[in-house]
Parts: C-alpha cells; sequence; structure tokens
C-alpha cells in the first residue's frame, strides 16, 4: 500500500459510495440486458422530435466550447417561468446543482433536515461537504411537511430538502400545503425544493412562481418529462442574489452546448410536453391495473412512476422486485423503513408494460413461495 | 436587500467570478459574431467524422441516463493507456476533475501551488475551498519546476498544479525534466499534471505512462486535439487508490450519455487524430510566419495555439489584441507579470488565418499609433 498524500479530513472520512447502481452495471452483471426498462424514471416517451433533430444538426459543432454563461437557456428558462434570467441558474442535472447548494449552505457539522429514505444523491452531496444529515421519516407515504419544519428548528438547520412531487413514493403536497411550510421556515434556513417531477402532477401542487423570496431555490429538470436524462440538464430558480452566489463555485463551463442547445429546444416544444404528460398519466393507470391484478396496492402518483405498496414486509418486497430482475425487468424500490414495502415500477413504452403483466404474476408466487 | 440564508464561509468570501468570458458573451456584447474564432484553444478541425456520424445515431437515445460508472469510456481511455480501467477517472472535461482534486487535497488556509499566470480555472476550484493559492513566476516563458519545487517545501503545499505543455505560453518541458520534479516532489504532496495538450506536442514532452506513484494525477482532454470542447469530457489517470478517492465526491451521473459514446469513439480514430495533429503544426507554422510578417516573434509551441511576443510591455500587447477583437478576430493574452507582453492565437482554419494575415498589421498599427 504505497503512502498518498494526505486526502482533505472531509472527504478522507466518506465512504467510495455510489448513490445508484445504473441499468447498465447491472446489465453487466447479469451479462444480458433488460427487456423492460422501468426503473430509472425516464421518459421512454423520449425527447420532442425536434430535439432530436435539432441535436443532430448541431453534432458537427461540438468543437467549440459551450456558453459559459447559459445565456440562450436560462433566458429561455426565464420566459417559461416568466422572471428574469437573473434568477435562474443552469447545472448539470439537479444533481450537479444539488452539489453546488451543499456546498453553499452545508458544511463541517452543520445539520442539514431530509426525509428519511428521500433522494440519496443529496446526502451523497451533504456528506461531501462534512454535513450532517437530519432525516425526518415520511408520515403517510409522503414528506412530512410538520416534521421537517420541526427537525429544521430544532436542529437550527441552515439547509432543508424536500421534493415535490416526491420520489421515491410519488406522493405530493398541494401548492397551499408547500406555502405554509415555507412561511413557517426561520429566515435563517435554506429550502431546496426539487420540483423535478413537476410538469407531471397536478399544476395544483406547484407553488406560484415568487423569485422574492430570499430563502428558497426550486429546481427543475430536463430529466423527466422532457425526455432528456441522458444529456444532464437542469436549472435552478429563485431570488436574483441567492442565483447569483452559484457563480462563486459552479464549475462554469460545465453544461455542454449538445444540452444547453437540447434545452432550448424542449422549452419550445411544450406541445411535446403535453403529449408526454398524457401517455405517462395513462401508463400510471395501467400499471395501477397490473398491480391491483397481482394482488399488490398501487400508491398515487404526481410522478412518471408508480410505487406499489407490496402489503407485506420490505424482506417480500425486495424479492419481488429480485424476481422481476430476473426475469429482465429493471425496476427499483424504496429501501427505507416504512416505505421499504413498495416497489417502484417507472412508466414505460406499451410493450414494456405488457412484459411487466406477463412477469409480474410469476415474481409474486416466487416472492409469496420462498 | 432581503435577509438571506447564511453561505457557507469559505463561499461567502468568494467573488461571484467568472473564469474566463467566453467568445459568445463577447459576441452578445458586440452586437456581432467574429469571423475568426481563434482564442479558446479549440480544435476547428472538429472531432473525427465518425464521432459526429456517431452523436447523430445516438441522438435519440438520450432518454436514458448515462452509465455512471463511465464504464465503455473507462475501458477505452485505460485500453489507449496500457493501464487497467481502475487507474482512469471521467469527467465534465478537466475542469471538473480539478474542481474534485481540490476538494481532495486543498482545504481551508492550505497551500496550493501554481505558476503566476497559468490555468485560472485551477485557481478558481482551490479558492472554492478555501485553500491558499501561493504563485510562482515563470522562468523564460516556461512553468519553473526549481520554482514549484521550491514553493511546495517552502509552503509544506498537499498539492501542486503543472501544465505540461503549458498553457498559456505554449511551452514545455521534456519528460526527463517531469520526472526528475516528480522524483523531488515530497510524498505528502499530489502533482496534478494536466496534459490538456499532451498529443499535440512532441511525444518526448510526455513521461511513460506509470500508475504507481501515489503522489501523480495526470489528467487528458478531449477539448483539444479531439475536437470535443462543447461536449465536456476529460479523464485522469494515476494511481488505483487515488482515482478510487474520487468516487468519494465526483457527481457520478455528471458526464452525458453523449459525452461518454463521443468519447469512446475519439479513441478509435487515432488516424483522425493523428490527421490533426499535422494539421495543427501547418497552423502554428502559418501564424508564426504572419507574426514575424508584422514584426512581433512567435515563440515556440508544444500545442494548437501560439504565443506571440509582441516586444513591447502588457498595454502594447493589449492594445493590438483589442484592435483585432474590434476587426473581429477573437483572441486571448497572457495576463499575468512578464507573460503579458504577448498575445495568444489558436491555430484555426485556412481562410480564419488568411483573415488574421490581413487584420494584424492593421492592429498592430493602430497599436503603435496610440
Amino acid at each position: 500500500m504505497p503512502k498518498h498524500p494526505p486526502l482533505s479530513p472531509i472527504v478522507a472520512a466518506l465512504p467510495a459510495t455510489v448513490p445508484f447502481v445504473g441499468p447498465e452495471a447491472q446489465e453487466r452483471d447479469r451479462g444480458k440486458p433488460f427487456r423492460a426498462r422501468l426503473g430509472a424514471n425516464e421518459s421512454s416517451f423520449g425527447p420532442s422530435p425536434r430535439v432530436v433533430e435539432r441535436m443532430k444538426a448541431i453534432a458537427g459543432e461540438m468543437w467549440m466550447y459551450c456558453d459559459p454563461d447559459n445565456h440562450d437557456l436560462k433566458l429561455a428558462a426565464a420566459a417559461h417561468l416568466g422572471i428574469s434570467a437573473d434568477n435562474v441558474v443552469v447545472g448539470e442535472g439537479i444533481d450537479g446543482l444539488l452539489g453546488l447548494v451543499t456546498r453553499m449552505y452545508a458544511g463541517p457539522d452543520l445539520a442539514v433536515v431530509t426525509s428519511l429514505g428521500a433522494y440519496p444523491t443529496f446526502n451523497f452531496h451533504v456528506a461531501g461537504t462534512g454535513g450532517r444529515l437530519v432525516t425526518v421519516p415520511y408520515e403517510k407515504d409522503r414528506e412530512s411537511l410538520d416534521g421537517l419544519l420541526a427537525a429544521v428548528k430544532r436542529e437550527n438547520a441552515p439547509l432543508v430538502y424536500l421534493s415535490n412531487p416526491d420520489n421515491p413514493m410519488g406522493s405530493w403536497w398541494e401548492a397551499a400545503d408547500i406555502n405554509r411550510f415555507m412561511e413557517a421556515l426561520p429566515a435563517t434556513t435554506m429550502l431546496v425544493l426539487d420540483e423535478a417531477y413537476g410538469e407531471l402532477g397536478p399544476a395544483s401542487a406547484l407553488p406560484a412562481v415568487d423569485v422574492s423570496r430570499p430563502n428558497l431555490i426550486r429546481m427543475r429538470t430536463f430529466s423527466k418529462a422532457y425526455g432528456l436524462a441522458g444529456i444532464r440538464l437542469g436549472y435552478a430558480f429563485g431570488e436574483a442574489g441567492v442565483i447569483s452566489d452559484f457563480e462563486k463555485i459552479r464549475n462554469h463551463y460545465g453544461v455542454s452546448r449538445m444540452a444547453q442547445e437540447a434545452g432550448v429546444t424542449a422549452l419550445a416544444d411544450q406541445d411535446w410536453l403535453r403529449a408526454v404528460v398524457g401517455k405517462v398519466e395513462a401508463g400510471r393507470k395501467r400499471i395501477a391495473t397490473i398491480a391491483r391484478d397481482n394482488g399488490l396496492t398501487p400508491l398515487p402518483s404526481a410522478t412518471n412512476f408508480v410505487t406499489v405498496d407490496c402489503g407485506r414486509d420490505g424482506a417480500f418486497a425486495a424479492k419481488i422486485m429480485q424476481s422481476l430482475l430476473s426475469r429482465d425487468v429493471f425496476i427499483r424500490k424504496p429501501m427505507a423503513q416504512g416505505l421499504d414495502r413498495c416497489i417502484r415500477i417507472s412508466v414505460g413504452l406499451d410493450h414494456e408494460l405488457d412484459i411487466l403483466a406477463e412477469e409480474l404474476p410469476g415474481a409474486v408466487a416466487a416472492a409469496r413461495g420462498n
């Protein structure tokens, strides 16, 4: 074992963890591809055909650096929301933006509040700052607004994370509830409101856009409804002073030229978005039916996946998931206590849901038989 | 001014700086495009046509998340270098990897050594950790190996940055000199050896690949010779234990699916790379001739740009640059004391160098006349 230069104490204390194992890694381990890709909450419907055409058209321009200001995309996102470009910052997906936010507001031994079982990549980034994660259990499969608020106050936390609609449960709060939560938050606490699934649920779940609040950063992505998970693109919006602080540490040349152009084109095709939202809604209904047909209970969802209560404990749900994986159906499941009775199935194409319908009975039987 | 939640002390102390203003921002300010894009050390020759074809072919697949393991690209880069995939980590360009390295080895009040006038994005990332930058002047337009070594020892620095070949001067050290420098470094100091221009200079400037050294991280990019600056892709290689530490903090889903596939295809077309290297060599000669024709002195270059000594002080060189900009020729210049007598001109296409040849006499005359 060679002697290495000393790692920073924060990094040295971390495990070499991976927030999510990708389906590709599982396929390599299995030695064969999945037949149905229903685990990563991607949009199998893809991006707008105009986006695909645009990406093809500009492939030959990738010798040029990206615009570090993300100028055109910021303008497009701002226009989409009815705000100023000064209220928008673009990043390498919400993941990249969460990495920045944690460095901005978390730090060694500072408490950061989130829900137990919520987005693990946020937790990963908090750990990377030396921050102390404080988790609040879900209540009735929703993130607990009261619980999060109490934890924030008790711990004097500078940062709290909330996803609405929620992943991995698919649940949501109405805007009025979110607004009450925001009003009750201490001014010294920054709220990250992750709206990755915002386009896919009821409009009533999204608070009105208001960029005057100095302790709110809202995040949106092109990975879900816009069908561009592989291009790595998201944005955050908020009060201009808060947004300008991202300039201090963000990787200015981090968002590719391809992603920026794809994002501009994607925002311009809201017809496609509406069509996708309709297909996702139909897919959710079909997954719910398939689940019920197998004696399982689909939870209401405001996202592009359906979380399915398998009715027993975490081990039982894990067996169903493992059995589906062995039948070439890629899904995932919540792992936290209380949520782990569920599996999580993303909306896919019709032929993928056909495969799910074919394989789920065998998977449930296998789990019951063990 | 609204009251904001408190920023982390490190971030709060930082200016909202931008390492580089992009040409797009300048074009927006000017209200018209440049006619010759010779300032960002991009490859106007573009990526291999096979890479462009590949990007077009997979544009429709961007709904799928990227492989967070960068598996295929790591294997390809490892095979290219004759090492194991465990010795390779992929990032969002060298910029992204530098951000990680600074978080791994720098930190509040720790000294980090680099050359005065070397890559500003490294300095930006050091600032983001609260690290203390210690700069060493160039000697005869090369980064000073003796000076860097002395500063490392004097400051007990855990991290030192060296680019070879160098940007912004285009100079280089032979591998034997770099090896002597590495041998003399304390075991407690990590060397980041930035070889962004490694494919473009003499092979004799690149040390043999040796991934046993526990205090060396070498970086390569697809932005320069491979012609993919806009796709944001680079990789680092080194001792497996060092490389695995990146897993602790890197944005696992940070490198787009498009970039990963483009990189694999680019590495597979070494014929294209050789052709580009030949064109760059010819372009350097032409820039040198144009410079001499205008009474300026081109410096030797192992990169895809030529740094040109304008023969007077920094103000004079700045006037030439400003005059070229006003004549629609985008170039940049070194700003550090001693280097600032120069302008820096990237190799471009023939018609762009024609424009340079047309406009440089006027620019020099304007600078002399002022």
